[in-house]
């Protein structure tokens, strides 16, 4: 059934209340009537809604029951990665967004060769968290994925302290442990995963990683592409933790 | 280190052909010179050797050591899949290709809402099998994934006589199981995995698919893509095996 994310203030009474972009997507794109059905999500809570009325401008759901879901990882998931083109951004968004992650941030590393064009940055974003609100809607997902604001590597380390576990894909490092060896041994809460732009991570990084008890990890004996990499743990951190 | 893989019959004693594209890539694209190193795969082995001699169509390479390498999963897995639009396909064999598939199979199914224009199905063919070869030497594989032609599904299902596992993704099924109650169960050699295409597996399907020992499997709670869901059960397999 068709989803859709509203804010807070759509709810009104036993109604709800949809315009813009969502309107043009029931009435035009999906061409819903009267008495059909969606679900609709506000993050914390979903229903079960039919269609009550449709304006010029506004769908008026009635809401039927509430849904409850079990949808989203049992821990909150953060993605940090090194700049890298908006193609392939979009990409990993649209990826980590059905893999269940909570947040994305774009990191300004030594080896990104892509610059950020900060004029056009709040549309880039917004685009983004378009992408995310697309994905989260067909994987059914009942909270959606949040993309950042680039941050600085310095800035990007200080979140270590909002984390209980801080990790970083790294081959090299003689410490560098498996996943199974992370996820085996304790359960955790909050993640956060530095995946390297594609120059990879500088030693000089990974010195300033290790400081700030990033933990090296591999992905495999292969050599993922940046953009796959954040697939394969978000996957392995749903088959440990939701099969 | 750049890597290639050439054909048996480039080895003449202890020197290596290199022609065409490969040719091309190193002399023009990486700009190599004499005494540059390089590895080459022949699928079975794989050497060190550097560049002896340029000529205007062939570089003559100088094997120095074979190198044990472990870069190949420890089983052989197939991915068949619902035939789907060439850009997304693509996209699958890049991926599946980095995490150590061996076969992919496109099979024409109930749901497909793409046709194979069978004209130029050579040069698809083609062209797919290069996009492996590209990704094979990126991640240092030792074997390349192979695209196969298209199969009808009824083909598909007499496949399973090859295979000492076969499985199917699909939520509906009582039966679905877990991966990890595949995975933690037993250990397989040769597995044959089937994603359905955009549309989904048909009950039709289903029930060819139970009846033809294909087990149905979950992947977690979210509703993955058609291209996802490879990546998903590679990354768990690579998880479960290679860690």
């Amino acid at each position: 059934m068709q989803r859709y994310f509203i804010k807070n203030n759509a709810i009104i009474g036993n109604r709800i209340r949809i315009m813009k972009e969502d309107y043009y997507h029931i009435t035009k794109v999906m061409r819903m009537k009267i008495n059909d059905l969606v679900i609709v999500c506000d993050e914390k809570k979903s229903w079960l809604c039919s269609i009550q009325e449709i304006t010029k401008d506004t769908v008026i759901l009635n809401i039927l029951e509430e849904i409850a879901e079990k949808k989203e990882l049992p821990i909150e998931v953060s993605i940090a990665q090194g700049i890298i083109r908006r193609e392939k951004m979009e990409e990993v968004i649209d990826k980590i967004t059905q893999l269940g992650a909570l947040y994305y941030l774009p990191v300004q590393m030594e080896r990104c060769n892509v610059k950020i064009n900060e004029d056009k940055l709040d549309k880039k974003i917004e685009r983004m968290n378009k992408i995310a609100k697309e994905a989260s809607e067909q994987c059914h997902r009942t909270q959606l994925l949040r993309v950042n604001y680039p941050v600085s590597f310095m800035d990007m380390l200080k979140l270590n302290t909002q984390y209980d576990l801080c990790l970083y894909a790294y081959e090299k490092h003689e410490t560098t442990k498996t996943l199974k060896e992370i996820f085996s041994n304790k359960k955790y809460e909050k993640i956060l995963i530095l995946i390297g732009p594609e120059g990879g991570i500088s030693d000089e990084e990974a010195k300033l990683l290790d400081e700030h008890h990033f933990i090296p990890v591999s992905l495999g004996p292969r050599i993922l592409r940046t953009e796959t990499a954040p697939s394969y743990i978000l996957s392995v951190i749903s088959y440990e933790l939701e099969e």
